[in-house]
């Protein structure tokens, strides 16, 4: 695949189409740091450009997924000024966005913390898978601050209902109560159980065709800003791009020979 | 009531005001043909005009809903080119949008395959039961085509959350998991189940004055596009004209005198 | 606090941070009158801009919660004609839109009756706990009239598609299906559970800095309106204002001299 750029907080592994990305800062159960979140934007634009890679795993170190943000950097934003704030703050919210859109699917596994921005990191996957003893929750506004990038993802995520009571109180709640919420779609018992589902579901990306894929996230992505009818017309475009293009092509063909298609692995 | 089309794919049943409208294409799960697509369009234009009909229930024969799209009529359109799948993809979001705004309360009952564009009528229902045995699945993107008329149907329907996963991998899931994912309202274990869950939805619609029904129908649809304050605006003005009109007139004695109104039956 | 309004279809008492109001009208089951809106919204003016609030807590006597819209009420627009019909709705619908807005924290105590206009104040609660036994429904088009003002609120809060079916059907139901809903947010077997509920609550609510809650609010009810990005970068503003003001300052401190920041109590 592409080059990815050198990382001094993520760990990077690629195979067979499936680029695993572990955060690393075992120190601070993978707070994010603003070199965290410069370099997990980095190889999210290295991946997003990258055909060959169809699905994105995101985990952490250690036992554990994130456990917010980082506090040194807080306090080194603190002699800089309020200015130095929303520029970390706002770098944040970026990542989520670009996150939220890689034409990859993105899946993360939730273990240990799964706080703060690990929190939203989470609320932008296509597919999350908790273990069930991970410790979920908002904690800013117990410390007098905001979950500000955060709230409109967390929001989206699992409706504005769930999302207030959550936000407002600063409550901790386990895997069992994110797959309740909706939060996340599977919750296992044990790491291994986790491993397992995670290879499920990436059996299961590599049925489907990487370029319907891209296509389909974006379509799915365009309903929250796209009126309905102007969408339909765009789908109805890329509908039958897809069906004429090499993989409509493949696909259809084999289904009629009763052959698996050519982007199936394995 | 008002005079229907003829049908070929279709059955139409009428009775005291519910007009079954089964899908019938036995030979192939009830696929979805272009066919049946102009076919649904032209019942659903000539029952929506009729104050006499106050529900709508979907279904299919032979113990499936339908199976998606018909594979036939794509080879067809693949000699035509790239315009006709455009054009055949459209009409079926059409299809979808008319269902969606229907002013009766449109039922589906959803047994066997409930697939692709089938997948995609469920998901416009006022009212879904199914049965527990269902297959619902958005296959698409496994055959290197999209789900591109029914994914904007489904994000709203069940969220941008669970749509994402199900369209990404194509995964196949039962009736007891469309309930606890909140795309249908009931499942039941067997066909006589979901026969007198039918019957007790069509008597509870039996109960709600038809015109009130069909306005707050519109008032629902239309939190998806007009601001807040507009519709709240809009919903005094429909309020006001019930209240005073034949319904209200007629409900609100009916409570004064502890009797059912009239448009109860039985 | 501030001095509050004299009421007479509500009780108010006011203990460390927290307004309880409790809807008075015990004969018909804290039926929604022109009074009562009235008052409710006279309340909320007044407690919203008093700082020292962090709470409100919206209950019912004799163990109901609402049992909708005042008859008598209606009764007396009837004579005045469809425009006094016009502006008693649209009043209330400015009662939610008030009530969803209030910058505290709005917690919902639902026992009893929870129908037509109490359904719509629970659904703009923050907060709400229901008792088992409580029986919530929107009656409205049994009786020809319609959830005008309610139905936005309502779909907005469980979703349109658990909405069109409780709207259509005038279906009732209890706490343990408003709690699977999404409707609200616990469900308890008895009085005393859910007293003890509302003590968990608050307690976690006085763990919050108010400002930041407040804040945290109204980001929240914002992805409704504001496109995302605009509102990222609004959030990164009042990220940097929090962090560098005093409840920032204060619970950074308290953390880090591992203490508990001032706002919290007992």
């Amino acid at each position: 695949m592409t080059e990815l750029p050198n990382c001094e907080t993520l760990l990077l592994a690629y195979d067979r189409g499936v680029l695993q990305i572990t955060l690393n800062r075992p120190d601070c159960r993978n707070a994010m740091s603003l070199r965290m979140v410069e370099e997990l934007r980095a190889v999210l634009a290295a991946a997003g450009g990258d055909r060959e890679v169809r699905a994105l795993v995101l985990r952490g170190t250690a036992g554990h997924f994130c456990a917010g943000g980082d506090i040194k950097d807080m306090a080194a934003a603190r002699s800089a000024g309020a200015d130095a704030y929303r520029t970390l703050n706002r770098a944040f919210g970026s990542l989520l966005e670009e996150a939220q859109s890689v034409p990859q699917v993105l899946v993360a596994a939730l273990e240990g913390a799964v706080l703060g921005g690990g929190f939203g990191l989470a609320c932008v996957s296509d597919i999350a898978i908790a273990h069930e003893g991970a410790q979920f929750g908002l904690p800013e506004t117990s410390l007098g601050i905001l979950p500000a990038q955060i709230a409109p993802f967390v929001a989206k995520r699992i409706g504005l209902t769930q999302a207030r009571r959550l936000a407002l109180t600063a409550a901790r709640f386990d895997g069992a109560e994110a797959w309740r919420l909706g939060l996340v779609h599977y919750c296992e018992a044990n790491t291994e159980a986790l491993d397992q589902r995670l290879a499920e579901v990436l059996g299961q990306i590599r049925q489907c065709a990487p370029q319907a894929n891209a296509r389909t996230k974006q379509l799915l992505l365009a309903t929250e800003t796209t009126p309905l009818g102007t969408l339909l017309d765009e789908a109805a475009d890329r509908f039958a791009e897809a069906v004429t293009g090499p993989e409509g092509t493949e696909g259809t063909l084999a289904f009629v020979q009763k052959r698996k298609p050519e982007w199936c692995e394995g």
